[in-house]
C-alpha cells in the first residue's frame, strides 16, 4: 500500500520534523500524494533565527523563510498549505478537519504524520494578555519585536532565562535597551549546573542585562508610558515591552481529543514514530522521547532530533518499520551565544543524574582553548558527569569564549557512543596550536576521571565548603601571591613546589584531620594531593580550584574569601 | 620491585611522549629515581609552534619553552639533564652510556625508557650542507630562521610540502618572503585526499607561496648572493634560506645496534610499550604502531598518541602491565592553518584505503558551517570515506575558513568508536545558529552515506569523467545562468526543478545511455537522481557537484568546461 500511486500522506505542521518527513517521503515516493498543512502564515522557517532579527544581525525578515510553499512544490511537488489550522482528526474515518481562512473543510488520508509542534506556556500572571507582551516563536513575532524596539522601546522584561529568554535579552541589549530577565529558576539558563551559569549571568551583566533569577512575575499592569511588571519579591519592574519566553508544551488537544494517547501533554509513540491509532505518526516537539542517560520521559523541544526523527518516520511509512532504523534517543545537547561567551550542554545536569538516582563523580577543569604559548588562547570552562564505577560519560557543560561548542560535539559523540573516561583520554582529535592542545580539554576530562576512578586522585567539591572548614585543614598550594589575594580563612598555604620539603609541617598543622588541597583551577592541587596520599595522610584535592570555588561561591565569594592575611599563612 | 625506595627510571628523550611518560610515573610514585636524559638543550618544548615563531606571531621564543629542568624538579621532583646524548646501551648490563659536552660516562637504570623521537630525512641532494639550508626541528631552528629573515632574507625554497614545509612557507610568506614550495608528491599536504589538497594549493598562493608538486630538488649550489636550487624539471630557484623538512624517521640506530628490535627503523614494542629487550620500554615518534584503519605498520610523529602513550607506558611501570590499559592504535588525525583556510584529517585516505585493498564509498559535501541566513556562513569542504557494504567510518578530511576542526574531531571521535554512516545521522550536534545547522554537515555525511549504502543513493564520480562523457548523458540539473556560467561538453541543461515535467525529453536525449546528474554541490542532482532513477532510468549523480569536479580537474578545469553554448543546452 505504502506505493501505491494514489497513497495520501497527511503532515499535520510544516517545520522541521513535519517538513523533514515530507521532503524524504517524496524522495523516497514519488508517486505519493503529500499534503503539508501549516497553521502559521510560513513553513520551514529558521525558528533559531529568530533572536537574531529582533537584535539585527539578520537584518532581513526574508533570510529566514528558509523554504516556501512554492519552492517545495518545485523541487519536491509537495502540496504546502499555510493558514490551515488542522481543529479535528477522525482516525475511523482518516479525515482531519482543516480550517482556513475561507472555512471548514475535510481532509482524507492514508498516512497521517502529527507534527503539532509546542506553543507557549503562559504562566498564571495577571495582565499576561497586555499588548505590550509578546512571544518569540514566529517569523512575525520577530519581526513586531523588532519594530516596537526601532520604534524607540527603551525598557524590556524578559520572562523566563532559559536559552529563547537569554537569546531574546540578549539581542535586546544589543539593541541599547534596559533589559531585566526574570526568572523563577535559581539561576539562569537552568539546564546548565550553577557554577556554569554563574559565568553567564556575568556575562549577561557585562552586556547590560540585569538577572533576576528565583523571582516569579505576579502580575502585569498597564500604564500609559509602559506596563509595570510586578515581581514576588516586590520589585517593580517598567517595560515598553516584555517577551514572554517561560518555556513550551506540546500542542496537542486536538489530537489528544481524538483518541492519540499521550503522557502529560506529549504524543506516546514507539521507536518508529506510530502512535496507538492505526496510520497515525508523530515527531517533534510535541512527542515524548525517552532521555539517552537518566531514561527519563519528556519532550524535546530541538531542531535537530525532530529532523532526524521526520526522516525515519518516512521511512518506516514509506518502507515499513522492519526496514527503517528505529528514532535515537535525544541527548538534549545546546549550545547558545551570550555576549561574548558561548554555553553548550550534553545529556544530563548533576540536577539531572541526582534527580535519576545516579551515583556520579563531577569533574570540573579550566583549561586553555588552544596551546597557551600561541596568542589568544582562552579559558574553557568545563564540567563533566561520569557515572561512579564505570566512568561511564553521562553529561558534560562548558562555557568560554572560544572552543566550547567543539568540544561539547565531542563528548556527545562520545557519549552517543557509550564512552568511558577512559576512552575520552584515547580520542585522537586535531592538535595543531591555533586549534587545540596537544592533550586536548577532552582527553584532560579523561584523565581527570580515569585518576578519579582508579583513585589516584580523591576530589572534594566546593558544595562542601562549609563542612570542610569545619572538619579539616584547607591546604592552598597557591604561590605567595596567588594566596595574598584571595583565599578561605584558617587555610594554609604552601606552594606546591615547596611540599615535599615542608611535609612534616602540614602534617603538624593538620593534627590528625584531613587535608584538602587546592590550587587554581585543580592542577598544581591533584600534585599537592599525589605528594600527601602517599605520605599517608588523608588528603582530597578541590575539583576545578579556585576558579570552581568562586562560581560556586558566586555573588559571595567576596565575603568569604579573604585578601593577603598574613596570619593565615604557614611561616 | 617497581615501588621500591631505589627505583631507578631513566628516560631517554625529554619531550612528548619522554616527560610524560616521567610526569606520570612520579605522581605515581614518590620515591623513584627518575632521571631524564634531553640531548638537545631544551626539554618539553613546543615543537608545534615554531613555525609561528618564525611568522612572527609567537615573539617570544621563550614562550616556546613550556617546561624547564628547574620547573621539572620544582613540581615534580624530576632529574632532568639537557645536552646528555644516550650513544650506547647496554641491556644485559642495565647501563647507558651518555655524552656530553664534559665527556662520557655510564648511567645505571632498573627501567629504561625509549623516546628518542625522530630526525629529519636528508635526501640525496648534493649541497645539503650549505649553511643556507636549516630544518626546522628545535627552538634553535626557529630563531636561526627567524633571525635570517630579520636580516634580509628575501626568497626562500622549501624542501618538502607536508604539515610543517606548508607552515614554514606560509610563516615566511608572512613574513614577506618569496616562497617556493617543493615537493616530489603529487600535490602539497600528501596526506589529504587530491581534490582537497587542490583548494589548500589555491590559498598557498594567493598569499604568496609558489606550489611546485611533482618535482624533486636534485642539487644546491652556493653563490655569493645566494644559493640555486636546481629542480628536476630543469628549474633553477634562488633561495637567501633553504627549509629542509622532507620528512622524518626513527632515530634509533643506537638502539637498534643494542638488540632493540625495530622494523623499518622504528622500534617494535607491545600493546604496553615494552621492547624485546627486559626492562627497556619505548613511546612516541621512534615506535611502529598499527594504524587503527587500514592495519598498516608505521611510526606517527604526532604529539597527542606521544603523550598518551608515555602516561600508559608509566602505568605499566609503576602498576605492572596487567593493571595498564594498553596503548592504543593511533588515528593520524591531523590539522594544519594555512592562511584563512584550515585543512584536517582523521583516519585513512581515499589513497591510504586503497593500498590496504578496502572497497570503498566516497562521499563529498560542501555544506555550510553555520546557518546559511546567519551572517558569515563559510563552505566546508568534507570528504568522508566508508567501507562499502557495512558503512564502517574509515576516514574523513575537510578544507574550510571556520568550523573544520569541529567536524574533523567529532569524526574522530566517531572513527574511534568505529561509527558507521548511520551512527553519524543519530549524533546530537550543538545547534544554534552561530555554530551549525540543524543538521549538521556530520550528520549530512551520515545521511548521504546511509542513502548510498542502502541503494536510495547511486554516485558517479569526478575521475571517472572520461569514461562518462563517452558512454553517458550529462544531465547538469543547475540553473540555467549557472550551467551558462561553465558546465561540461555536451551535457543536457534542465533545471531540477522541471525536471518531472520535462522527464520525456531526458529519456529521449539519453536515447539508452545512463543518465548521469550533476549540479552545484550534490543535493539538487541527488533530487533528481531520485526523479529519474523511479522513472526506471540508469540513473547516478556526481559526488561534490560541480565543487568537486573543478577540485579535482584542478588546473585543467577551465580548458574543459565550456561556458554558454545554447547548442548544448535542450530547448
Amino acid at each position: 500500500m505504502s506505493d501505491s500511486p494514489e497513497h495520501r500522506i497527511v503532515v499535520v505542521g510544516g517545520v522541521a520534523g513535519g517538513m523533514s518527513c515530507a521532503a524524504r517521503a517524496r524522495r523516497l515516493d514519488e508517486r505519493a500524494e503529500i499534503t503539508v498543512l501549516e497553521r502559521g502564515e510560513h513553513v520551514s522557517f529558521a525558528n533559531c533565527g529568530l533572536p537574531y532579527h529582533v537584535g539585527g544581525e539578520i537584518d532581513d525578515a526574508a533570510a529566514l523563510l528558509v523554504q516556501t510553499p512554492q519552492s517545495l512544490r518545485a523541487a519536491l511537488d509537495l502540496d504546502v498549505r499555510t493558514g490551515h489550522d488542522v481543529v479535528a482528526l477522525d482516525a475511523r474515518a482518516k479525515t482531519v478537519t482543516v480550517r482556513t481562512a475561507s472555512g471548514t473543510h475535510e481532509l482524507p488520508y492514508d498516512t497521517l504524520v502529527l507534527s503539532p509542534g509546542a506553543r507557549a506556556v503562559r504562566p498564571a500572571i495577571r495582565g499576561l494578555d497586555s499588548p505590550r507582551v509578546r512571544t518569540l516563536r514566529t517569523v512575525d513575532d520577530a519581526i513586531t519585536l523588532r519594530e516596537r524596539v526601532d520604534d524607540g522601546a527603551r525598557r524590556a522584561v524578559v520572562l523566563g532565562a532559559g536559552f529563547i529568554g537569554v537569546e531574546a535579552a540578549e539581542a535586546l541589549a544589543g539593541r541599547g535597551l534596559e533589559v531585566e530577565l526574570v526568572d523563577v529558576a535559581p539561576h539562569v539558563l537552568p539546564a546548565l549546573d550553577p557554577e556554569l551559569a554563574h559565568l553567564v549571568a556575568a556575562e549577561l551583566g557585562r552586556i547590560g542585562v540585569r538577572t533576576r533569577p528565583g523571582t516569579a512575575a505576579t502580575e502585569i499592569v498597564p500604564r500609559e508610558g509602559g506596563d509595570e511588571v510586578l515581581l514576588a519579591d516586590g520589585t517593580v519592574l517598567e517595560a515598553d515591552l516584555i517577551v514572554l519566553s517561560a518555556g513550551v508544551r506540546p500542542d496537542t488537544e486536538t489530537f489528544e481529543a481524538a483518541g492519540v494517547v499521550c503522557e502529560r501533554g506529549a504524543v506516546v509513540t514507539d521507536e518508529h514514530g506510530r502512535t496507538n491509532l492505526p496510520d497515525v505518526w508523530a515527531v517533534g516537539d510535541a512527542v515524548a522521547s525517552t532521555d539517552a542517560v537518566t531514561g527519563l520521559r519528556r519532550p524535546v523541544a530541538l531542531a535537530g532530533p525532530a529532523n532526524r526523527a521526520g526522516r525515519l518516520v518516512a521511512d518506516a511509512i514509506v518502507r515499513g518499520p522492519d526496514a527503517s532504523r528505529p528514532i535515537p534517543a535525544p541527548l538534549g545537547t545546546t549550545v547558545v551565544r551570550v555576549g561574548d561567551l558561548t554555553a553548550a550542554t550534553t545529556g544530563a545536569s548533576r540536577r539531572a543524574v541526582a534527580e535519576a538516582g545516579i551515583a556520579v563523580h563531577t569533574l570540573h577543569l579550566h583549561p586553555l582553548h588552544h596551546a597557551g604559548y600561541f596568542p589568544g588562547a582562552e579559558p574553557l570552562h568545563l564540567v563533566v558527569h561520569v557515572r561512579a564505577g564505570d566512568g561511564l560519560l553521562l553529561g558534560a557543560q562548558a562555557v568560554g569564549s572560544s572552543g566550547v561548542d567543539k568540544r561539547i560535539d565531542v563528548l556527545a559523540t562520545a557519549l552517543r557512543n557509550h564512552a568511558t573516561v577512559a576512552d575520552l583520554i584515547d580520542l585522537d582529535l586535531a592538535y595543531a596550536p591555533p586549534y587545540g592542545q596537544a592533550k586536548d580539554p577532552v582527553n584532560l576530562a579523561g584523565l581527570v576521571g580515569s585518576n578519579v576512578l582508579d583513585g589516584t586522585l580523591r576530589l572534594w567539591y566546593a558544595d562542601e565548603l562549609e563542612d570542610t572548614l569545619r572538619t579539616s585543614l584547607v591546604l592552598d598550594v597557591r604561590s605567595e601571591a596567588e594566596f595574598a589575594s584571595g583565599h578561605l580563612p584558617g587555610s594554609v598555604n604552601v606552594p606546591h613546589t615547596d611540599l615535599r620539603e615542608r611535609i612534616s609541617e602540614v602534617r603538624s598543622a593538620a593534627g590528625g584531620r584531613p587535608v584538602r588541597t587546592l590550587c587554581g583551577s585543580g592542577v598544581r592541587s591533584h600534585l599537592a594531593h599525589r605528594i600527601l596520599a602517599q605520605a599517608g595522610l588523608d588528603s582530597a584535592s578541590l575539583s576545578g580550584g579556585m576558579l570552581t570555588l568562586r562560581a560556586t561561591l558566586a555573588a559571595t565569594a567576596d565575603q568569604i574569601l579573604t585578601t593577603d592575611d598574613p596570619l593565615a599563612r604557614a611561616s
